[in-house]
């Protein structure tokens, strides 16, 4: 469609892995029970829980990230009850409102690497101290964040720690886990994640299915009655088997983290190429996105020959652009790219 | 998985037709925008608004049937405006209370064939009288209805005008539109239909498709900022594309009503089959459902050789069973199951 | 205003009992804080809480039945669960869809004397037994019920023997709770009642107050954060001492009691007269509504000398019309009631 | 109650002005109809709509702010639309997240003075320019603002011109627009006032009233179905009449502007008394609230003596606190508090 130019708009821009579609062809003389109440979802699900690590987890597949994050919020949360999160959080900016359309007040700090931050979490919940208030109950945070970076296990255990403290659910957006959990920076696995959090996704859409994201609830007092949610929030597809499919597939020979990692791979030698081409960066590369800084005129020229997106207006006549890799960028793309900034000036 | 019995349970039973996986096969290369701005998405949605036949409509895709239903209907409403629907309508029973959850009481009235009756609408509009009540603003019916029943254009006819007297609008759920447009009793197309109603989707899930409707808003009333409804309910997928590429390989050589007609074909062999057995059947067999009446020892005997389900209980020990039908169902199934039933005496 | 006419309208046609307007004036040196966190609205629930007879319980203070119904409800429910009521249910008919605007469906069964019968809760509960459905949590109920009829204990034994086996909450609106306690027929009080409810409210608008209502939560899974939920719903008025004022007066004394009773008191005088004048009833007097049935000419003649309303149309050109008594209707009101109606034949 | 403190903790602390009181006496003996719809509520709409000099304006009574402001916001609002307001505005802060319980986002900016910014609005709509956001619908202000400072007439018109660029609704709590339409600095009339705004409300608990706040909606677009509005939110109480009654008084003779000019008085004499005293503020005093600079240890001794809160950490050890005065409020007690901070020395 638009083959001429490198693409590096996002991560959802290609069909699907090989394997998703080769998956999908082998189960076609089948016939599936519906609703993901079928044998290729149970073991797509056992799967996910065996990496998980945690037996009394729950495992539900459902549509997309913005599905699974009003799911989860609205199911876990009173009427009364509202979210934290960081103000560059995906549910703050990117959902349309969908957590409000639930009935809930997203309570948010602002954080420079779009980290949400535990004195961040004491200070709002101290601010919200009586009956004229909403009651934060859950901290909303993205691993990866929606600025690429990557919470340490240190930062996830202070997380945890004030949560309990103060009686908060922990929620991970994981539309990006994959690219979390394969960062170089990255120094824990999804078990010992798993056990720090109430809730979080792995994300599929992101990362080689056609759609399609892995909710894992951890806590079980998340889970009562958690399919009534699903139907109710319209993500309980009468095909569900279609998520199985694509889940086991993607779970196989550890195809999740391998993808991941290619993108990051990628990132990681744009990261490296500019920088020896002296560009400097919004925020440090830890996983599949790059945010060079570029003056505004050669952000022109570079958008004949590049897809991407999310330009963000800096001082002096510059801007940062986002670069997304994928599995599917090669390193003939990214030998092209800074092959078209070389000649671009850094610093114009 | 379940390859010993012969499947009758549901029209979604199936991951996919060929033509559509081949469909997303032949983009593997390709690079696409996200949210279904892509041109292979506007080239599906032109196909299908020039098979509609209203240059004004609007098409946006959706995942499912339910998110189909709340979006439009949330999105049509003021806050104390309610929905009218038959009470065997499936956001009546089957939905969870999705249309509740966006804040609108659904009104029903009983309906032996499960279509809406103008005289109940007008009934219902004259109940709901004065500001104490919610106030009616919507009429939902499903074509075929949640029994397999067709509307006749005249019956479309005489809701249309119903509604305009009442300032109604009339939306109509179309899981399953395919098999009421090729039922032999369908006396219209779809843009005669078309005409008649404010909005309507045409499924694709029960047709053919991994996943999939296509809603039509027809009245540009309800047009206005539909995509920021469709995202804030979670149907905006980052992958838009693979809605787009589906419904393209559906609607190419009438690829979308040859397989309902199949499905009705297998149905209609069903039907005269049980007749000529002597069988009676619960509502007159007019699309891809079928529901003879056994007797509950009968039943039990058949759920050991066919998957069905919806075993209604009757008068005198016998139930009426749900037999559906696809584009996958063979001839052989039906005979099949035509011989099975004939061991089992229509009244034992 | 409508000095003229007889008032048999509703129980809330008047400004207040004396004693209500005293008890005001009493207090008009004083300087209260706000939100009912004075010590005039802590006396009045420590008197109601003393009269219900449950040290666990907690009363809090609200404006009016519609806003009692929707905020406990939905305080008490999560998203999917839903509220089984009589059709003629005041949240059903009366509320403009006050409670599926919190989100939550309310599922009715059909009731002559308009009380919700255990064996239709069993059906209702039987009937929702999926993830496709909603999930029923909450039994509805109101004491008198919309056509005045009263239940007896064994009544609301039975009722809560349903709910305590299915995992139900029993709440009753008290709109006319005063009505109900003292009538005749009623062979309980409050503290009888309390017992077996998990929250109720007693009106004080339909019974001696300017407006408000006390709602009383006995089950402690109903009580934590009841203050944001009133906040939210703006049920938690600053000036919330002019309700602890109120029902203060209103419990001084037994006063609500008498005045309730004195409501039924000319009722009885009203059943009495009119059944020795021949009429007939769509239902039995129980309280302080009278249903007598007139011939429809009859009724356009006695509404030019009495104010009263919910007109039902019946058989033979006749029809139900609702007379209401309150502590401010007057023998003599009710003798001359009674004249008119001897003038007019029961059986035109 | 606290008869031995001074009371300037807020203007909601006393029972009603003595003409409320007197007026709901002289109604003792007349019977209404219910719902607002009675002779005397016309009266008191009519008197308030000639004030306000818009013939095509809809006046309606509900009970408080908080009410006044989520049926005003859910009622004028698509699911997706969002509100703009001040971060210390009363909906952001002080409502338990009433106005996302109906489902709609607030979209807030820093303001010191409480005020609503035109550029701040203008930038809030630039930033939400596609369907992955909330569309701003409605921009929401205080007048007088939380802080007590009242918008001149050019900082309306100002905003008024913003929001018909942008096709925004214009909405002001008027929670205490008394005192902002007799504040000295106060250059408009209520017609004035009311001709730039789509909806605002007259408060009347914070200026007299046992409790109750009279909706001005002066665009018709907002008018429609809106007492549908009030029901399903609980507004519309049985016993309109009540708020009609006490509205008539309220606007006979003037009372609510001379009520609002005393509180406004003596809130003037404590400002000058203070600056006389040495004492900086944290901001202007412009109407009946007052925040003195004091260092805590002062804060301290003065809450033995007198009744206020709102207290602000500030640097050194100093904090601000909250006076507010109402016609209530003698020439006295502001003698006794400027006497009480004479003893204090403003700068410790």
């Amino acid at each position: 469609m638009t083959a001429t130019k490198i693409n590096l708009l996002n991560d959802y821009n290609y069909v699907a892995h090989p394997s998703v579609l080769e998956a999908l062809q082998a189960y076609q003389d089948d016939r599936f029970v519906g609703y993901a109440l079928d044998p290729v979802s149970d073991d797509a699900r056992a799967t996910i829980l065996e990496l998980v690590g945690l037996p009394q987890a729950e495992v539900h597949f459902v549509t997309g990230g913005t599905q699974a994050n009003l799911i989860t919020i609205s199911a876990a949360l009173r009427p009364h009850e509202a979210v934290i999160a960081a103000s560059s959080g995906h549910i703050v900016v990117h959902e349309t409102g969908a957590i409000e359309a639930t009935g809930h007040k997203v309570l948010t700090h602002d954080s420079a690497d779009g980290k949400v931050k535990p004195e961040a979490v004491q200070a709002l919940v101290l601010a919200h101290n009586n009956d004229h208030m909403v009651k934060p109950r859950l901290v909303y945070l993205s691993q990866t964040t929606e600025l690429g970076t990557v919470y340490t296990l240190a930062e996830l255990q202070a997380l945890r720690a004030v949560c309990d403290e103060l009686d908060l659910l922990l929620f991970a957006d994981g539309a990006r886990l994959g690219c979390a959990l394969t960062a170089d920076k990255c120094d824990h696995n999804l078990a010992q994640m798993a056990e720090l959090l109430d809730a979080f996704y792995i994300g599929g859409t992101k990362n080689g299915l056609l759609y399609g994201e892995a909710l894992v609830l951890c806590n079980p007092i998340l889970q009562k009655d958690f399919r009534y949610q699903i139907k109710q929030r319209s993500g309980l597809l009468g095909k569900g088997f279609i998520l199985g499919i694509q889940f086991q597939a993607l779970f196989k020979d550890d195809l999740y983290f391998k993808l991941a990692r290619q993108g990051n791979e990628r990132a990681a030698e744009l990261d490296t190429g500019l920088k020896a081409l002296g560009y400097s960066f919004e925020v440090p590369t830890e996983s599949n996105q790059v945010f060079p800084i570029l003056n505004n005129k050669a952000i022109s020229t570079l958008a004949e020959k590049i897809e991407f997106n999310l330009i963000t207006p800096l001082e002096n006549d510059q801007s940062s652009i986002r670069f997304v890799t994928t599995w599917q960028t090669t390193p003939e793309e990214i030998q092209a790219t800074l092959s078209l900034m070389e000649r671009l000036s850094p610093r114009a």
